[in-house]
């Protein structure tokens, strides 16, 4: 970390503030040129506030060298992560598809569903019980029952299943849910996110609609430092200008996180851009990018969904779609599972 | 609301779902041109999904012509409503500045801050209790006794309190705060904006980073919708592309969400830029601009302050402050409470 | 379009304001509902100012239904336009890699430089003689000796030269020049973009950071409605909040700007990160997203650069990056040329 | 200037690097901790280009302490700089209104509103003869006629003019000019900036709608650097997600700009939102943020002007709040002028 010092800082508060960071462990390089006065702190600085030491009115800027994550940090974790949900890895070479409805809306729905893409080729199958919707008038999902439903679907298929969690009071209703999605709305919502580092299940944790890589993979870095390390991280689109399309798919996010973290990226091409012919070119571009699975939105009648019909494949297309997925997996070196 | 329908789109089709739309209840006008087929619903279209529209393959586009939030809305609720804080008022000509540290750190700290705000004119306290940080290595807030902290600075000081509220869980803790501040992390946690719909404690609810004018009055109704009527809008900064401040102040929001909606909107300053030094500019400028009160952050010691020392004012900055506030507030044809 | 009456709008204004639209030749649809009066306006209405209409006072909004852009609408012309540079076929199948340095910065550079990027197949050699720099005192590129230099590389190699022009005053020195690059920050330079519209030479056009499709669209019909149809796309990254690259690369733009243009596009992998490892991942996205070829940076000595190191490859990280991109075009059903 | 290693940095490299900084004048710091090795350049790194240093590969990351802008820079100029033009006088106290319609429509059009705002107590005329339009098909002004119609304005009520200039071709037509406009979609139109630095008239700097206040700075600096200090800095909105108006006016440019630069700073409330009722609360706004200016449009018949009649004020409704304005301006301290 760089604490740079104001040109008229008193040299008593900059001795004082040195000795504050001593204090704490660091060691400290002093460096002054004529227009610049900085120190660099050598040491764990993970614990240092950056907003704390910005506070002090001798100091003009601070500058962070290292990285704020350890547990997600690949610098101390060289090997890819690989999560296994049900028997499917995801990461190291390993590609998952995960598909299914946007909400679980009857038994005969999701299992039907879950049929199709399994015959395509899935390995799981999603669908949303609790559903976060912009607007109150809008339905808000089977919530409990959706979950029943799942698992009837899982029951009759053999497919693992992945489902979104909306509040800690709910995880007790996932306990035996294969994978729990954290929304993209929620990624900031650290309460849920440190219960769920008290569990072993899998998370698939969404990126938020503007949020940073540094800050996505600081809400990993919750759910591991409560000791789940099992996260998966996804990529669903980020909120730009582009008004043509609901999101803009940020591709190089992928090979970034891969090279910053060593968990597992799954891209879902379904919400990046909300619109059905889309996923195909940009499910493709995810594979060659390198990520390590797709999350992909299937309903028997799209028209009619509850929800999100506008970016949901039909399970002949989905079908269409896994056929040139499992070529482009096999050709840019992974194996689909 | 307008739907678009395709160059090619097919007689049956668009018949099909006319008919779908007359069914709920809607008057069509059809409009038929050279290059472009569209309708006008005409109605109560709240409760049309629009996504579910769009995802018939006939259609090209659907725009909204009205807004989605009906409770919020002034048109159909033309006068400033005034939110009553424990006596002091927020809306309708009265204005309210709340102050505290963002973090409560000890009885002693939260007491004394109180007091000097007070003395200073503030109306209400603040004070983070339950702290929501993006790193879970940070300090996470004094929780449950944090409340506890507040309640007794309350009664020294006779000054009511407004303080944070994380998750649904937490609400019995929070029954004899005066105001639940929900913050722009948790702007769309759909679960506790309907829990706290459920109440009739005021709520300050603060807009997220990145959200659309629109998105922040639908987590109004969210509330509204729920039966507590009793919400003030709190704009603190959105996020832009600028490097040398935490945040942008959205000053046009302040007009606009007045002429969009009848509900109270106060200022954050001191989130805004994250700066101590900013937060006298800015807060002018949202006087002038027609906010209905202020949030500040104001610390004994910003510079061992746990949490945003970076942006906090000491009690004599706070004083300094307020004396401009109220001359700006009195200029601007408001009454300071 | 649609025109949407405010709540309160004064019968005989509506009427007076569909009497002028009427005499610009367009039939209106009248549209009255309870809270909502609005007509459509059927016919031409490209040449309808959106803005002058917002300006009455009677109006409330207006929405555009038909694109402002004809001449590259896919609508209008649905065939893929095929543009070719010295023989090098670009769009409808056809995909070409432009590479070379940031800058021109001796004979020798950029000959050698030429001489290695077509041994290694790629189609154009690219080269900046006049530099858009954020800072003045940065080096500026060798402007007209710059060009002559290029030239030199073409009569070296047989290579065709794309190189970017900042000023109308220079279309002069760029006479023979194969294809004229428009830099991002001049996409929006109107008075550059009409002067291009009379030459016949090819045009790439580089999407501004933060422009929307759209507005990208509107730049090519500039140039297109001066009777230059000689429009080639280029997406290089656009500015997002992310700070660990120095743009973020919108590959959902190349489906839908091929949906609704049929011009060609073409991805500039190198700028769209600035990183040099990332170019082949992105490369690889690009191509499988369905682009129509790559401009990628290639100096045979990145750290001693004049400008943009960082991002270019040495000749042989082109050779490696060459043998994927042919193998990942094939698969993908084009044909490299 | 700090300059991180890699982890794995080859020793000889990095000596090799550091021994290329002393030779160009700068002393090295260095600094190695266990997991980091950095060095700080000290001495003036303005001319050290950061794109080159990254390009090495034994470097992570570059970061820069001080700013790259001198002659914009309070640093070294700590005193205000008041622009006069022609006898009015714009910073240090001094604050100056210019008005006008956006564009030139015809002698008596541009004259009549000349006297209208002068009588209202504007200090300059503007209005636009070269018109950026987005599309092709727009009125795209009335160009050197436009110029001679503002000349007469000038003559019939003795406001100096203010105008636009789009191309370095034009520059002839505007030498007597009184302060020439640049808009913000050419705020990085180099080679115009560059030729605007050669004159000694003041130039009004428009800031890009999607520009850091740092790029603002350098563009002002390329002006500078050529020799024009008689630069003002104009924010008229950003770009950001909100639909409900067009750009976001960033009030917190106006305190930051002015810490960091001794160039005045005027605001343009007019295109911020785009919308004629927003003028009056953003102008407020500014003058509380310290704005030492505003630029408003002003026509006699809005809803028929040619460009942007939805943002413009009729001169009665300029009148009135211009009478506001000079209550505001002089409430903050300063002198209208």
């Amino acid at each position: 970390m760089i604490v740079i010092f104001k040109p008229n800082a008193s040299p008593e508060k900059v001795k004082a503030l040195c000795a504050r960071f001593e204090a704490s462990g660091l060691k400290i390089h002093n460096s002054e040129g004529e227009h610049t006065h900085l120190i660099g702190l050598i040491g764990d600085t993970s614990s240092v506030d950056i907003d704390l030491v910005r506070a002090n009115d001798i100091v003009e800027d601070v500058k962070r060298v290292s990285e704020p994550y350890k547990k997600a940090n690949r610098k101390f974790h060289p090997a890819d992560t690989v999560v296994d949900v049900g028997g499917h890895k995801i990461g190291g070479g390993h590609f998952t598809v995960m598909a299914g409805p946007c909400s679980v809306e009857s038994a005969e729905q999701i299992t039907e569903v879950a049929r199709r893409v399994k015959a395509s080729g899935a390995g799981l199958v999603r669908g949303g019980a609790f559903k976060p919707r912009t607007s109150p008038y809008s339905f808000q999902g089977m919530r409990a029952e959706g979950l029943t439903l799942l698992r009837k679907a899982r029951q009759a298929t053999g497919l693992p299943i992945v489902t979104e969690i909306m509040n800690t009071e709910h995880i007790g209703l996932f306990e035996d849910v294969d994978m729990i999605q954290v929304g993209a709305r929620n990624m900031q919502n650290f309460e849920l996110l440190k219960e769920l580092g008290k569990l072993k299940t899998p998370i698939l944790l969404k990126r938020g609609l503007s949020n940073t890589l540094e800050e996505f993979l600081m809400s990993a870095e919750y759910i591991m430092a409560g000791g789940n390390e099992n996260v998966v991280l996804c990529e669903r689109g980020i909120r730009t200008f582009e008004t043509s399309m609901r999101n803009t798919l940020d591709i190089s996010a992928i090979p970034m996180l891969k090279a910053k973290s060593h968990l597992p990226v799954v891209v879902d091409p379904s919400h990046a851009a909300g619109i059905a012919w889309m996923v195909e070119p940009l499910a493709m571009a995810a594979v060659a990018a390198g990520a390590d699975g797709l999350m992909v939105e299937v309903h028997n009648d799209p028209p009619h969904a509850k929800s999100d019909g506008a970016q949901s494949l039909t399970p002949d297309q989905f079908d269409g779609l896994m056929e040139k997925v499992r070529g482009a997996v096999s050709f840019f070196g992974k194996e689909l599972n």
